[in-house]
Protein backbone atom coordinates (compact mmCIF):
# COMPACT_ATOMS: atom_id res chain seq x y z
CA UNK A 1 0.00 0.00 0.00
CA UNK A 2 1.40 3.28 -0.88
CA UNK A 3 2.16 5.91 2.32
CA UNK A 4 -0.03 8.70 1.37
CA UNK A 5 -3.21 5.57 1.69
CA UNK A 6 -1.72 3.67 4.95
CA UNK A 7 -1.47 7.49 6.64
CA UNK A 8 -4.90 8.16 5.83
CA UNK A 9 -6.37 4.72 7.13
CA UNK A 10 -4.09 4.91 9.94
CA UNK A 11 -5.83 8.18 10.81
CA UNK A 12 -9.43 6.92 10.16
CA UNK A 13 -8.66 3.29 12.58
CA UNK A 14 -7.06 5.99 15.28
CA UNK A 15 -9.52 8.88 14.72
CA UNK A 16 -6.43 11.13 14.29
CA UNK A 17 -4.12 13.74 12.57
CA UNK A 18 -1.79 13.63 15.42
CA UNK A 19 1.35 12.79 14.15
CA UNK A 20 3.88 12.37 17.78
CA UNK A 21 7.41 13.30 16.75
CA UNK A 22 10.27 11.81 18.55
CA UNK A 23 13.25 14.10 19.64
CA UNK A 24 14.72 12.10 22.56
CA UNK A 25 16.47 14.42 24.68
CA UNK A 26 18.25 12.47 27.29
CA UNK A 27 18.98 15.59 29.97
CA UNK A 28 15.14 15.70 30.24
CA UNK A 29 14.74 12.06 30.97
CA UNK A 30 13.06 10.45 33.77
CA UNK A 31 15.40 9.68 36.81
CA UNK A 32 14.67 6.17 36.53
CA UNK A 33 16.04 6.57 32.57
CA UNK A 34 19.47 7.74 33.53
CA UNK A 35 22.79 6.04 32.90
CA UNK A 36 21.06 3.30 30.97
CA UNK A 37 23.05 2.50 27.57
CA UNK A 38 19.98 2.17 25.78
CA UNK A 39 17.97 5.24 27.25
CA UNK A 40 16.71 6.83 24.31
CA UNK A 41 15.50 3.56 23.10
CA UNK A 42 13.70 2.42 25.98
CA UNK A 43 12.00 6.42 26.52
CA UNK A 44 10.95 6.54 23.11
CA UNK A 45 9.29 3.07 23.42
CA UNK A 46 7.23 3.61 25.90
CA UNK A 47 5.67 7.19 24.20
CA UNK A 48 5.09 4.82 21.58
CA UNK A 49 3.39 2.16 23.15
CA UNK A 50 1.56 4.85 25.42
CA UNK A 51 0.50 6.84 22.22
CA UNK A 52 -0.42 4.64 19.43
CA UNK A 53 -3.75 4.51 19.34
CA UNK A 54 -3.98 7.96 19.73
CA UNK A 55 -1.79 9.00 16.38
CA UNK A 56 -1.67 8.39 12.73
CA UNK A 57 1.82 8.25 12.83
CA UNK A 58 5.29 8.29 14.67
CA UNK A 59 8.24 11.28 13.64
CA UNK A 60 11.70 10.28 14.98
CA UNK A 61 14.60 13.38 14.28
CA UNK A 62 17.78 11.58 13.24
CA UNK A 63 19.77 14.08 14.61
CA UNK A 64 18.86 13.21 18.26
CA UNK A 65 20.06 9.86 18.01
CA UNK A 66 23.03 10.73 15.54
CA UNK A 67 24.65 13.31 17.89
CA UNK A 68 24.20 10.85 20.65
CA UNK A 69 25.80 7.56 18.34
CA UNK A 70 22.54 5.90 18.81
CA UNK A 71 21.90 5.05 15.72
CA UNK A 72 21.30 1.40 16.72
CA UNK A 73 18.05 2.71 19.01
CA UNK A 74 16.80 4.53 16.42
CA UNK A 75 16.84 1.30 14.09
CA UNK A 76 15.78 -0.74 16.89
CA UNK A 77 12.87 1.77 17.93
CA UNK A 78 11.48 1.50 14.17
CA UNK A 79 11.24 -2.08 14.30
CA UNK A 80 8.86 -1.94 17.10
CA UNK A 81 7.03 0.33 16.07
CA UNK A 82 6.26 -2.11 12.90
CA UNK A 83 6.20 -5.05 14.91
CA UNK A 84 3.78 -3.76 17.78
CA UNK A 85 2.10 -1.45 15.96
CA UNK A 86 2.14 -2.05 12.58
CA UNK A 87 -0.77 -0.01 11.03
CA UNK A 88 1.68 2.99 11.95
CA UNK A 89 3.65 4.57 9.52
CA UNK A 90 7.10 6.12 10.05
CA UNK A 91 8.53 9.14 9.30
CA UNK A 92 12.39 9.35 9.32
CA UNK A 93 12.80 13.46 10.30
CA UNK A 94 16.47 13.69 8.18
CA UNK A 95 15.97 16.54 6.06
CA UNK A 96 18.61 14.91 3.16
CA UNK A 97 18.96 16.33 -0.06
CA UNK A 98 22.17 15.78 -2.27
CA UNK A 99 23.01 14.81 -6.27
CA UNK A 100 21.45 11.74 -7.20
CA UNK A 101 24.04 9.48 -6.60
CA UNK A 102 24.46 10.37 -2.93
CA UNK A 103 20.65 10.89 -2.66
CA UNK A 104 20.29 7.35 -3.70
CA UNK A 105 22.50 6.08 -0.41
CA UNK A 106 20.38 8.73 1.23
CA UNK A 107 17.19 6.75 0.46
CA UNK A 108 18.49 3.79 1.20
CA UNK A 109 19.58 4.85 4.52
CA UNK A 110 15.77 5.84 5.15
CA UNK A 111 14.18 3.18 3.76
CA UNK A 112 16.58 0.36 3.58
CA UNK A 113 18.28 0.33 7.05
CA UNK A 114 16.11 2.24 9.04
CA UNK A 115 12.84 1.13 7.34
CA UNK A 116 11.14 4.45 7.85
CA UNK A 117 8.01 4.66 5.40
CA UNK A 118 8.79 8.06 4.44
CA UNK A 119 11.59 10.53 4.80
CA UNK A 120 11.90 14.51 4.50
CA UNK A 121 14.02 16.10 1.94
CA UNK A 122 15.03 19.56 1.00
CA UNK A 123 14.23 20.84 -1.84
CA UNK A 124 16.99 23.01 -2.45
CA UNK A 125 19.20 21.06 -5.07
CA UNK A 126 15.80 20.33 -6.94
CA UNK A 127 14.30 17.70 -8.84
CA UNK A 128 16.70 15.30 -10.00
CA UNK A 129 18.11 14.95 -6.40
CA UNK A 130 14.34 14.27 -5.01
CA UNK A 131 14.05 11.61 -7.99
CA UNK A 132 16.65 8.58 -5.84
CA UNK A 133 13.78 8.93 -3.06
CA UNK A 134 10.49 8.72 -5.58
CA UNK A 135 11.80 5.65 -7.07
CA UNK A 136 10.64 4.09 -4.05
CA UNK A 137 7.18 4.24 -5.06
CA UNK A 138 5.62 2.74 -2.24
CA UNK A 139 7.47 5.56 0.20
CA UNK A 140 6.71 9.07 0.98
CA UNK A 141 8.80 11.69 -0.27
CA UNK A 142 7.71 14.80 2.30
CA UNK A 143 9.73 18.14 0.92
CA UNK A 144 9.93 21.26 3.13
CA UNK A 145 7.90 23.83 1.57
CA UNK A 146 7.14 26.78 4.43
CA UNK A 147 9.17 26.07 7.79
CA UNK A 148 8.01 26.51 10.72
CA UNK A 149 10.96 28.82 12.20
CA UNK A 150 11.01 32.85 11.52
CA UNK A 151 14.20 32.61 9.47
CA UNK A 152 12.13 30.36 6.97
CA UNK A 153 11.59 33.60 5.52
CA UNK A 154 14.92 33.78 4.12
CA UNK A 155 14.47 31.96 1.07
CA UNK A 156 10.85 30.79 1.14
CA UNK A 157 9.31 34.40 1.48
CA UNK A 158 10.79 35.85 -1.62
CA UNK A 159 9.00 36.78 -4.74
CA UNK A 160 9.40 34.99 -8.01
CA UNK A 161 7.55 35.20 -10.77
CA UNK A 162 5.25 32.55 -12.11
CA UNK A 163 5.75 30.17 -14.94
CA UNK A 164 2.24 28.84 -15.66
CA UNK A 165 1.06 32.23 -17.92
CA UNK A 166 -0.68 33.88 -15.32
CA UNK A 167 0.60 37.34 -14.51
CA UNK A 168 2.11 38.75 -11.01
CA UNK A 169 4.21 36.51 -8.49
CA UNK A 170 4.35 34.65 -6.16
CA UNK A 171 6.39 33.45 -2.94
CA UNK A 172 9.56 30.72 -3.68
CA UNK A 173 7.35 28.56 -1.22
CA UNK A 174 3.94 28.85 -3.51
CA UNK A 175 6.83 27.83 -6.30
CA UNK A 176 8.02 24.83 -4.13
CA UNK A 177 4.01 23.87 -3.45
CA UNK A 178 3.21 24.18 -7.27
CA UNK A 179 6.43 22.04 -8.27
CA UNK A 180 6.17 19.01 -6.06
CA UNK A 181 2.17 19.16 -6.41
CA UNK A 182 2.61 19.08 -9.90
CA UNK A 183 5.53 17.42 -11.48
CA UNK A 184 7.26 15.94 -9.22
CA UNK A 185 4.22 13.92 -7.84
CA UNK A 186 4.05 11.55 -10.25
CA UNK A 187 3.02 8.95 -8.22
CA UNK A 188 1.69 10.95 -5.18
CA UNK A 189 4.07 9.76 -3.08
CA UNK A 190 4.62 13.26 -2.23
CA UNK A 191 3.60 14.88 1.03
CA UNK A 192 4.56 18.99 1.94
CA UNK A 193 5.88 20.48 5.13
CA UNK A 194 4.35 23.85 6.15
CA UNK A 195 4.60 25.42 9.54
CA UNK A 196 1.78 25.62 11.99
CA UNK A 197 3.04 29.13 12.76
CA UNK A 198 2.43 30.53 9.40
CA UNK A 199 -1.39 29.61 8.79
CA UNK A 200 -2.19 32.34 5.87
CA UNK A 201 0.72 30.33 4.47
CA UNK A 202 -0.94 26.93 5.60
CA UNK A 203 -4.12 28.06 3.93
CA UNK A 204 -2.75 29.06 0.81
CA UNK A 205 -0.70 25.47 0.18
CA UNK A 206 -4.05 24.13 0.89
CA UNK A 207 -5.26 25.91 -2.01
CA UNK A 208 -2.57 25.24 -4.66
CA UNK A 209 -2.10 21.24 -4.02
CA UNK A 210 -6.02 20.28 -3.76
CA UNK A 211 -6.11 17.01 -1.02
CA UNK A 212 -2.41 15.68 -1.33
CA UNK A 213 -1.08 15.50 3.09
CA UNK A 214 0.81 18.01 4.69
CA UNK A 215 2.79 17.77 7.70
CA UNK A 216 2.35 20.77 9.48
CA UNK A 217 5.46 21.37 12.56
CA UNK A 218 4.97 24.40 15.15
CA UNK A 219 2.06 23.41 17.46
CA UNK A 220 2.78 23.77 21.35
CA UNK A 221 6.48 24.58 22.03
CA UNK A 222 6.96 26.72 18.43
CA UNK A 223 3.13 28.25 19.10
CA UNK A 224 1.25 27.69 16.74
CA UNK A 225 -2.58 27.52 17.16
CA UNK A 226 -4.38 24.34 16.78
CA UNK A 227 -7.59 25.77 15.73
CA UNK A 228 -6.24 27.99 13.07
CA UNK A 229 -3.86 24.95 11.53
CA UNK A 230 -6.59 22.82 10.98
CA UNK A 231 -9.39 25.01 9.51
CA UNK A 232 -6.39 26.54 7.41
CA UNK A 233 -5.22 23.44 6.29
CA UNK A 234 -7.66 20.11 6.49
CA UNK A 235 -8.55 19.11 2.90
CA UNK A 236 -12.47 19.09 1.40
CA UNK A 237 -12.64 15.72 3.85
CA UNK A 238 -11.43 17.18 6.77
CA UNK A 239 -8.13 15.18 6.29
CA UNK A 240 -4.92 15.69 4.56
CA UNK A 241 -2.91 16.80 7.52
CA UNK A 242 -0.29 15.28 9.81
CA UNK A 243 -0.05 17.80 12.71
CA UNK A 244 3.55 16.80 14.88
CA UNK A 245 3.71 17.49 18.39
CA UNK A 246 7.45 16.33 20.19
CA UNK A 247 7.81 18.36 23.34
CA UNK A 248 4.85 18.96 24.64
CA UNK A 249 3.74 14.86 24.49
CA UNK A 250 7.33 13.44 25.46
CA UNK A 251 7.93 15.62 28.05
CA UNK A 252 4.47 16.28 29.62
CA UNK A 253 5.15 14.29 32.61
CA UNK A 254 8.72 14.06 33.22
CA UNK A 255 9.63 16.55 35.78
CA UNK A 256 6.31 15.44 38.02
CA UNK A 257 7.87 13.07 40.72
CA UNK A 258 11.14 12.09 39.09
CA UNK A 259 9.18 11.87 35.79
CA UNK A 260 7.98 7.52 37.06
CA UNK A 261 4.65 8.18 35.31
CA UNK A 262 6.07 10.10 31.93
CA UNK A 263 4.77 7.75 29.82
CA UNK A 264 0.97 8.85 31.29
CA UNK A 265 1.21 11.83 31.28
CA UNK A 266 2.16 11.53 27.22
CA UNK A 267 -0.84 9.50 26.81
CA UNK A 268 -2.71 12.45 28.41
CA UNK A 269 -1.07 14.97 26.58
CA UNK A 270 -1.63 13.21 23.23
CA UNK A 271 -5.36 12.50 23.62
CA UNK A 272 -5.81 15.94 24.43
CA UNK A 273 -4.05 17.34 21.54
CA UNK A 274 -5.74 14.61 19.17
CA UNK A 275 -9.14 15.78 20.54
CA UNK A 276 -8.62 19.44 20.19
CA UNK A 277 -7.22 18.71 16.55
CA UNK A 278 -10.72 16.94 16.18
CA UNK A 279 -12.64 19.50 17.33
CA UNK A 280 -11.75 21.64 14.14
CA UNK A 281 -11.52 19.44 11.10
CA UNK A 282 -15.33 19.72 10.17
CA UNK A 283 -17.06 22.64 9.89
CA UNK B 1 42.70 28.73 14.21
CA UNK B 2 39.97 29.46 12.20
CA UNK B 3 38.75 27.16 9.15
CA UNK B 4 39.45 29.40 6.34
CA UNK B 5 42.49 30.46 7.72
CA UNK B 6 43.44 26.78 8.01
CA UNK B 7 42.57 25.53 4.51
CA UNK B 8 44.81 28.99 3.41
CA UNK B 9 47.75 27.02 5.12
CA UNK B 10 46.80 23.80 4.04
CA UNK B 11 46.73 25.01 0.63
CA UNK B 12 50.15 26.56 0.59
CA UNK B 13 52.27 24.29 2.22
CA UNK B 14 50.87 21.58 -0.16
CA UNK B 15 50.95 23.96 -3.32
CA UNK B 16 47.12 22.57 -3.86
CA UNK B 17 43.64 23.56 -4.50
CA UNK B 18 42.69 20.06 -4.26
CA UNK B 19 39.98 18.42 -2.03
CA UNK B 20 39.77 14.94 -1.67
CA UNK B 21 35.96 13.47 -1.81
CA UNK B 22 35.66 10.33 0.13
CA UNK B 23 32.37 8.50 -1.10
CA UNK B 24 33.69 4.71 -0.67
CA UNK B 25 31.47 2.62 -2.59
CA UNK B 26 32.22 -1.28 -1.16
CA UNK B 27 31.12 -2.08 -5.21
CA UNK B 28 34.50 -0.56 -6.44
CA UNK B 29 37.35 -1.87 -4.13
CA UNK B 30 39.37 -3.88 -4.84
CA UNK B 31 39.38 -7.72 -4.41
CA UNK B 32 41.91 -7.76 -1.37
CA UNK B 33 39.20 -5.51 0.70
CA UNK B 34 36.32 -7.85 -0.09
CA UNK B 35 34.38 -9.25 2.74
CA UNK B 36 36.67 -7.20 5.12
CA UNK B 37 34.44 -5.40 8.15
CA UNK B 38 36.75 -2.42 8.23
CA UNK B 39 36.89 -2.12 4.67
CA UNK B 40 35.57 1.51 4.05
CA UNK B 41 38.03 2.52 6.49
CA UNK B 42 40.72 0.87 5.49
CA UNK B 43 39.70 1.80 1.35
CA UNK B 44 39.28 5.35 2.66
CA UNK B 45 42.61 5.37 4.81
CA UNK B 46 44.92 3.98 1.77
CA UNK B 47 43.39 6.68 -0.17
CA UNK B 48 44.13 9.39 2.75
CA UNK B 49 47.48 8.50 3.23
CA UNK B 50 48.36 8.14 -0.54
CA UNK B 51 46.78 12.01 -1.60
CA UNK B 52 47.62 13.48 2.30
CA UNK B 53 50.69 15.61 0.34
CA UNK B 54 48.54 16.88 -2.60
CA UNK B 55 45.65 18.10 -1.33
CA UNK B 56 44.33 20.92 0.82
CA UNK B 57 41.36 19.18 2.97
CA UNK B 58 39.73 16.36 2.87
CA UNK B 59 35.51 15.86 2.46
CA UNK B 60 34.27 12.11 3.42
CA UNK B 61 30.63 12.20 2.14
CA UNK B 62 28.65 11.12 5.50
CA UNK B 63 25.64 8.96 3.42
CA UNK B 64 28.82 6.41 1.55
CA UNK B 65 29.44 5.56 5.46
CA UNK B 66 25.56 5.85 6.90
CA UNK B 67 23.86 3.54 4.12
CA UNK B 68 26.49 0.86 5.33
CA UNK B 69 25.87 1.20 9.08
CA UNK B 70 29.67 2.50 9.26
CA UNK B 71 29.34 5.40 11.40
CA UNK B 72 32.15 3.56 12.92
CA UNK B 73 34.55 3.66 10.53
CA UNK B 74 33.52 7.12 9.61
CA UNK B 75 34.89 8.17 13.01
CA UNK B 76 37.68 6.42 12.91
CA UNK B 77 38.87 7.82 9.61
CA UNK B 78 38.62 11.26 10.75
CA UNK B 79 40.61 10.36 14.02
CA UNK B 80 43.05 8.66 11.50
CA UNK B 81 43.32 11.86 9.23
CA UNK B 82 43.52 14.36 12.39
CA UNK B 83 46.36 12.37 13.86
CA UNK B 84 48.63 11.22 11.00
CA UNK B 85 48.24 14.42 9.07
CA UNK B 86 47.50 17.48 11.49
CA UNK B 87 47.56 20.38 9.01
CA UNK B 88 44.85 18.78 7.03
CA UNK B 89 41.26 20.10 7.41
CA UNK B 90 38.21 17.68 7.16
CA UNK B 91 34.64 18.78 5.60
CA UNK B 92 32.10 16.99 6.29
CA UNK B 93 29.50 16.63 3.50
CA UNK B 94 26.16 16.34 5.03
CA UNK B 95 24.07 19.21 3.90
CA UNK B 96 22.67 19.51 6.96
CA UNK B 97 19.50 22.12 7.55
CA UNK B 98 16.61 22.37 10.77
CA UNK B 99 15.30 24.56 13.01
CA UNK B 100 17.72 25.68 15.74
CA UNK B 101 17.13 23.27 18.77
CA UNK B 102 17.54 19.96 15.81
CA UNK B 103 20.66 22.18 13.68
CA UNK B 104 22.49 22.26 17.66
CA UNK B 105 21.96 18.61 17.76
CA UNK B 106 23.65 18.31 13.54
CA UNK B 107 25.92 20.86 14.75
CA UNK B 108 27.32 18.41 17.80
CA UNK B 109 27.60 15.05 15.13
CA UNK B 110 29.43 17.32 12.97
CA UNK B 111 31.95 19.16 15.62
CA UNK B 112 31.76 16.58 19.02
CA UNK B 113 31.10 13.22 17.36
CA UNK B 114 33.48 13.43 13.97
CA UNK B 115 35.26 16.13 14.93
CA UNK B 116 35.13 17.61 11.47
CA UNK B 117 36.41 21.21 11.11
CA UNK B 118 33.76 22.31 8.58
CA UNK B 119 30.30 20.71 7.57
CA UNK B 120 28.58 21.16 4.50
CA UNK B 121 24.62 23.18 5.18
CA UNK B 122 21.82 23.67 3.32
CA UNK B 123 20.19 27.78 2.98
CA UNK B 124 17.00 26.96 2.63
CA UNK B 125 16.02 27.22 5.87
CA UNK B 126 17.03 30.48 6.22
CA UNK B 127 19.32 32.04 8.74
CA UNK B 128 18.22 31.21 11.80
CA UNK B 129 18.68 27.46 11.18
CA UNK B 130 22.46 27.90 10.26
CA UNK B 131 23.13 29.89 13.56
CA UNK B 132 24.01 26.60 15.55
CA UNK B 133 26.70 26.04 13.41
CA UNK B 134 27.86 29.53 13.20
CA UNK B 135 27.93 29.40 16.77
CA UNK B 136 31.50 26.90 16.43
CA UNK B 137 33.60 30.04 15.60
CA UNK B 138 36.48 28.03 15.08
CA UNK B 139 34.36 25.94 12.25
CA UNK B 140 33.78 26.09 8.87
CA UNK B 141 30.18 26.32 7.41
CA UNK B 142 29.48 25.56 3.72
CA UNK B 143 26.66 26.90 2.63
CA UNK B 144 24.87 25.44 -0.92
CA UNK B 145 24.34 28.01 -3.50
CA UNK B 146 24.91 26.75 -6.74
CA UNK B 147 24.77 23.06 -7.03
CA UNK B 148 26.23 21.49 -9.85
CA UNK B 149 23.47 18.78 -10.65
CA UNK B 150 21.09 20.02 -13.71
CA UNK B 151 17.67 19.93 -11.58
CA UNK B 152 19.78 22.72 -9.74
CA UNK B 153 17.91 25.56 -11.28
CA UNK B 154 14.62 24.20 -10.53
CA UNK B 155 14.92 26.45 -7.92
CA UNK B 156 18.40 28.27 -7.68
CA UNK B 157 17.73 29.69 -10.85
CA UNK B 158 14.74 31.70 -10.31
CA UNK B 159 14.75 35.50 -10.57
CA UNK B 160 14.28 37.24 -7.47
CA UNK B 161 14.15 41.23 -6.58
CA UNK B 162 16.98 43.00 -5.48
CA UNK B 163 16.17 44.48 -1.99
CA UNK B 164 19.95 45.62 -2.18
CA UNK B 165 18.34 49.23 -3.48
CA UNK B 166 19.85 48.41 -7.19
CA UNK B 167 17.34 48.03 -9.59
CA UNK B 168 16.81 44.71 -11.95
CA UNK B 169 16.72 41.44 -10.78
CA UNK B 170 19.02 38.58 -9.64
CA UNK B 171 19.18 34.74 -9.78
CA UNK B 172 17.85 33.23 -6.33
CA UNK B 173 21.43 31.52 -6.03
CA UNK B 174 22.71 35.06 -6.59
CA UNK B 175 20.77 36.31 -3.53
CA UNK B 176 22.02 32.87 -1.27
CA UNK B 177 25.62 34.26 -2.06
CA UNK B 178 25.04 37.73 -1.09
CA UNK B 179 23.09 36.52 2.17
CA UNK B 180 25.45 34.55 3.06
CA UNK B 181 28.60 36.74 2.49
CA UNK B 182 27.23 39.74 3.77
CA UNK B 183 25.21 39.00 7.32
CA UNK B 184 25.59 35.21 7.39
CA UNK B 185 29.45 35.42 7.43
CA UNK B 186 29.85 37.52 10.37
CA UNK B 187 32.88 35.75 11.92
CA UNK B 188 34.54 34.96 8.55
CA UNK B 189 33.94 31.27 8.72
CA UNK B 190 31.33 30.87 5.40
CA UNK B 191 32.20 28.88 2.32
CA UNK B 192 29.75 29.01 -0.53
CA UNK B 193 28.85 25.47 -2.29
CA UNK B 194 29.08 26.13 -6.25
CA UNK B 195 29.50 23.40 -9.04
CA UNK B 196 32.64 23.08 -11.72
CA UNK B 197 29.67 22.38 -14.18
CA UNK B 198 28.53 26.45 -14.02
CA UNK B 199 31.34 28.35 -14.46
CA UNK B 200 29.37 31.42 -15.80
CA UNK B 201 27.75 31.34 -12.58
CA UNK B 202 30.88 30.47 -10.53
CA UNK B 203 32.41 33.56 -12.23
CA UNK B 204 29.51 35.43 -10.86
CA UNK B 205 29.75 34.25 -7.34
CA UNK B 206 33.26 34.83 -7.18
CA UNK B 207 32.47 39.15 -8.54
CA UNK B 208 29.39 39.09 -5.72
CA UNK B 209 31.51 37.86 -2.25
CA UNK B 210 35.08 38.83 -2.66
CA UNK B 211 38.05 36.47 -1.05
CA UNK B 212 35.91 33.97 0.86
CA UNK B 213 36.77 30.55 -0.34
CA UNK B 214 34.23 28.27 -2.71
CA UNK B 215 34.14 24.70 -2.28
CA UNK B 216 33.99 23.54 -6.05
CA UNK B 217 31.94 19.84 -6.66
CA UNK B 218 31.72 18.73 -10.27
CA UNK B 219 35.01 18.22 -12.15
CA UNK B 220 36.04 14.59 -13.45
CA UNK B 221 32.98 12.40 -13.46
CA UNK B 222 30.58 15.22 -13.66
CA UNK B 223 31.87 16.78 -16.51
CA UNK B 224 33.29 20.34 -15.26
CA UNK B 225 36.14 21.70 -16.43
CA UNK B 226 39.36 22.60 -14.38
CA UNK B 227 40.66 25.13 -16.52
CA UNK B 228 37.67 27.08 -16.81
CA UNK B 229 36.66 26.30 -13.28
CA UNK B 230 40.09 27.94 -11.87
CA UNK B 231 39.87 30.85 -14.16
CA UNK B 232 36.46 31.55 -13.04
CA UNK B 233 36.37 30.76 -9.75
CA UNK B 234 40.00 31.87 -8.13
CA UNK B 235 39.84 35.30 -5.75
CA UNK B 236 42.87 37.73 -6.41
CA UNK B 237 45.59 35.86 -5.17
CA UNK B 238 44.88 32.78 -7.47
CA UNK B 239 43.72 31.27 -4.24
CA UNK B 240 39.97 30.58 -2.15
CA UNK B 241 39.11 27.20 -4.24
CA UNK B 242 38.73 23.66 -2.85
CA UNK B 243 38.02 21.91 -6.05
CA UNK B 244 36.81 18.63 -5.53
CA UNK B 245 37.43 15.32 -6.61
CA UNK B 246 35.82 11.72 -6.08
CA UNK B 247 35.64 9.24 -7.90
CA UNK B 248 37.92 10.19 -10.40
CA UNK B 249 40.67 9.50 -7.86
CA UNK B 250 39.40 7.21 -5.38
CA UNK B 251 38.72 4.65 -8.47
CA UNK B 252 41.85 5.27 -10.87
CA UNK B 253 43.22 2.24 -10.15
CA UNK B 254 40.44 0.13 -9.01
CA UNK B 255 39.49 -1.97 -12.17
CA UNK B 256 43.34 -2.60 -12.91
CA UNK B 257 45.06 -6.24 -11.55
CA UNK B 258 42.50 -6.24 -8.85
CA UNK B 259 42.95 -2.84 -7.83
CA UNK B 260 46.24 -4.12 -6.07
CA UNK B 261 47.87 -0.91 -6.12
CA UNK B 262 44.69 1.50 -5.87
CA UNK B 263 46.43 3.95 -3.52
CA UNK B 264 49.37 4.25 -5.89
CA UNK B 265 46.79 4.84 -8.64
CA UNK B 266 44.58 7.32 -6.90
CA UNK B 267 47.99 9.48 -5.93
CA UNK B 268 49.15 9.66 -9.74
CA UNK B 269 45.38 11.13 -10.46
CA UNK B 270 45.27 13.35 -7.68
CA UNK B 271 48.96 14.54 -8.43
CA UNK B 272 47.84 15.43 -12.18
CA UNK B 273 44.79 17.17 -10.96
CA UNK B 274 46.34 19.36 -8.45
CA UNK B 275 49.43 20.02 -11.50
CA UNK B 276 46.75 20.91 -13.75
CA UNK B 277 44.48 23.20 -11.25
CA UNK B 278 47.68 24.59 -10.37
CA UNK B 279 48.50 25.38 -14.26
CA UNK B 280 45.27 27.89 -14.20
CA UNK B 281 45.77 29.52 -10.68
CA UNK B 282 47.60 32.61 -11.98
CA UNK B 283 47.71 34.41 -15.17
Amino acid sequence: MKFVDRIEQASRANNSLLCVGLDPDPARFPIHLAGRADAIFEFCRAIVDATADLACCFKPQIAYFAAHRAEDQLESLIAHIHQRHPGLPVILDAKRGDIGSTAELYAREAFERYRADAVTVNPYMGRDSVEPFLDWRDKGVILLCRTSNPGGSDLQFLEVDRVDGAKGKERLYERVARLVAGEWNQHGQCVLVVGATYPDELRRVRELIGDMPLLVPGIGAQGGDIAATVKAGRNASGMGLMINSSRAILYAGTQVDGGEKFAEAAQQAALQTRDEINRYRIG
